[in-house]
């Protein structure tokens, strides 16, 4: 595992310094050293005593303790063993709906009788905007450094994402029905043309369409976004072979076909296309999306509690499908760090499959991180911590009581960390987090902010029992 | 759900004062104020504005914000709305093996292959105490104010839980091999009953006999360790009903019989027994576990971990069997506070019965809480917040940012708190983590500790190839 990969970049650096004739170390702005470095590389080079260099935006060195000497540094970070890997990516979540955690956890078809009448009632731009923010610095907090979403008013999400320094995707909702922003479906395809118009040059933020699901939107609307998505070269995020009335409505609409199936024949799967859930899969419907190369989201946290069932996603990994983890929105999962999902992902494909080496640790932070990024399509640019990558990183807190000893850091990371375990967080060469102090926001604030909307969420629909909890 | 109890202790309170003709508050020791409090009591009774007071070891009075003026107390621990609620009890873990974890996780036959062999050359009186001291901080840290261990050498796990100042059953193993503080299951009994006329009379502290399994013990150890139990009225831990292997073993030894029917046959099912796992039982096993008025500790996360299946927990629990929420060892399940395994009781049960409505949060915070002390035939003393018990009680912090907001407190607890949102724990009337700071341990010197015995653990098994990760 402890291939030297820094030998190459340290050489050629020392190539660079010799032929300048200058044998002073390259400027950078930030260097972590003393570090446990998961690098998540194709090889799974793990460097121990490590160091990573950053200079702006991106990666330029990561290797062993003999880098440090290469480089002069503005800030130094000497994290003292602890781990140090790329930014986890939750690739599905609603995060404006932490403002409505812990309402009607167990309500039963929960989605049509509890969700969308409490959302009709109290989405709106203020909400989403107070929602994000909480749900922004509880991912921060938690290692999340890139986030794709799908919601309503996404450009109110954005404008908190642009604060905080996250990255993120951000899918504009289209669904059939009446919601806060759109009267319709081609009204919501407007609302996010719109919002793709303004946001599709800036450096962190990645707008999207994000139809609600093939049962809640008409083969024609999914057929336009389609087309839009390709002309426009954003992302399409969608709900996808998750519910028992998803395969039902689908089967009749088409003659008894497989959502996935069926998004096949009208030309909606598509390498923009990312994919969430996908549980209600089988070996043909794999097939289809490896071939169309779709993005997936697996969200163990939320299928398991909503019992809905699990995702073939070891399969899918295996088979090389590009899949990594989402934590599903604060109503579902209920909490939006990915490393909530670790331990639950490693256990039950081991249930599941009956073998308790299935779903090993590696495999689990491989689908947190570059796999992740793969299904979000960006694995060019984040997912792992290599040369030229962008400089998102998170650094994991070893000395906790339930992390020591580490013998296994993969381990540790999927059967004992915490969330609350992420020490530092930085995101496009920005120190973010650090010692879990958020630097980019008050989060004092934004708690408050939370908390005075849950009041009113209290006043509308439970005192009022207009929405039975 | 807010019956106000209080107003029964106040009026005796007031009573008690009028007829001493003194107007004056009662003195208290500790007083908490502010709280939203589970009482966990037969009514699940909660008081929001709710108020805690403790004298010596015990909790004097539970109620709302009116009880706050019949008390002076020496100290007040306004906790602005945080979540109070009875201590965690662990039902099951084997705490020393802290300086283990993270050791070859998902090795196949794990018990038999690796980690017998690893404990025949690693486990002592050092490594006991060393491992022991860390998983009280852990577990302390998490919330978890009375555990139940099943190790080696248990007096040195008594010397760290006396300092620590935490609650516990130690449970000293008796196994048919040799071990390190036993050449056989006769020598393990006699330093069994050694230990337990030494703390017979420790105010926090329980001895035990813990026969590891019916399968790695003979018919006449399970029987003579039966009779002791009752002529010295301990408890009994075992690992009951756990894997194929035991299975096998005892079918084999008693013509075909489960291990529970095994051991009612041979007169083992008595009310001071903790079963721990419990996984592979019917209806008649499970009768009979009622009918002996058997505990059991129900360990997900470690049952997942290891594929082995789900205990059919949520039956026993709704038939009124006594049964509580364990974590099982750090190699097991990997960490020590049952916030852990809370949403994974919570989702599993969900996912296996194929109903979100299953397992709701409360029935997971009474398997934490007085389910845990039932499981261990504790419920007179621990397990609730009301007058007469004892204080061990935990505020949980509702500020962080994934516990905002709080519409539920015990969907909160359940699908949203980590161990780490504990924020003060009391155990039998003393402060023992204030702000998450220990008073009655040094935690880095436990940490360091812990460190230095992994390093000799790295030389010994992992740097010599000698035990393969």
């Amino acid at each position: 595992m402890m291939l030297k990969k820094s030998l190459l970049s340290a050489s050629v650096a020392l190539a660079t310094m010799m032929s300048s004739a200058v044998l002073a170390a390259e400027n950078v702005d930030l260097l972590i050293t003393d570090a446990t470095v998961l690098t998540m590389n194709a090889d799974k080079t793990v460097f121990e005593n490590g160091v990573v260099a950053v200079k702006g935006n991106k990666i330029v060195a990561v290797g062993d303790e003999s880098l440090a000497d290469d480089y002069n540094a503005k800030k130094v970070l000497d994290v003292d063993g602890d781990i140090v890997m790329p930014g986890l990516i939750n690739t599905h979540t609603h995060a404006s709906m932490t403002v409505f955690r812990s309402l009607g956890d167990d309500v039963p078809d929960r989605l049509h009788r509890y969700i969308f009448p409490l959302e009709k009632k109290l989405v709106s731009r203020d909400m989403v905007r107070i929602g994000a923010q909480l749900g922004n610095v509880e991912m921060l907090k938690g290692g999340v450094t890139t986030y794709a979403d799908m919601y309503y008013f996404e450009d109110e999400v954005a404008k908190t994402v642009d604060q905080i320094g996250m990255r993120a995707i951000l899918g504009e909702t289209v669904i059939k029905f009446p919601v806060a922003d759109a009267a319709n479906a081609e009204e919501g395809i407007q609302y996010a043309l719109n919002f793709i118009e303004e946001y599709k040059d800036h450096p962190r933020i990645t707008p999207a369409f994000a139809p609600h699901a093939p049962y809640t939107n008409t083969t024609e609307v999914l057929q336009k976004i389609t087309k839009l998505s390709l002309e426009h070269d954003v992302p399409v995020m969608i709900h996808l072979a998750e519910s028992d009335r998803e395969n039902e409505v689908i089967a009749e609409r088409s003659g008894g076909k497989s959502p996935v199936e069926y998004m096949a024949d009208i030309g909606a799967l598509t390498p923009n296309l990312v994919g969430a859930h996908v549980i209600n899969v089988d070996d043909e419907d794999i097939a289809l999306l490896k071939k169309h190369d779709v993005g997936i989201a697996h969200n163990m946290s939320a299928n398991i509690k909503s019992a809905k069932g699990v995702s073939p996603a070891l399969q899918m990994f295996d088979d090389g499908l590009r899949i990594g983890l989402g934590t599903d929105g604060p109503m579902s999962g209920n909490t939006l760090s990915t490393v909530d999902e670790f331990n639950q992902v490693a256990k039950v494909h081991k249930l599941v499959n009956k073998d308790r080496a299935a779903m090993p640790p590696v495999k689990v932070i491989e689908m947190a991180t570059i796999g992740a990024a793969r299904a979000l399509h960006m694995e060019d640019k984040i997912g792992s911590l290599e040369t030229g990558k962008l400089a998102d990183i998170i650094v994991v807190d070893t000395k906790a009581p339930n992390m020591v000893p580490v013998y296994n850091p993969y381990s540790a990371l999927v059967y004992s960390a915490y969330a609350t375990n992420v020490k530092h967080a930085i995101v496009d060469g920005q120190v973010l987090m650090q010692d879990r102090d958020i630097k980019t926001v008050d989060e004092d604030a934004v708690r408050k902010e939370a908390l005075q909307f849950a009041d009113k969420v209290r006043q509308t629909v439970i005192e009022s029992g207009e929405i039975v909890q």
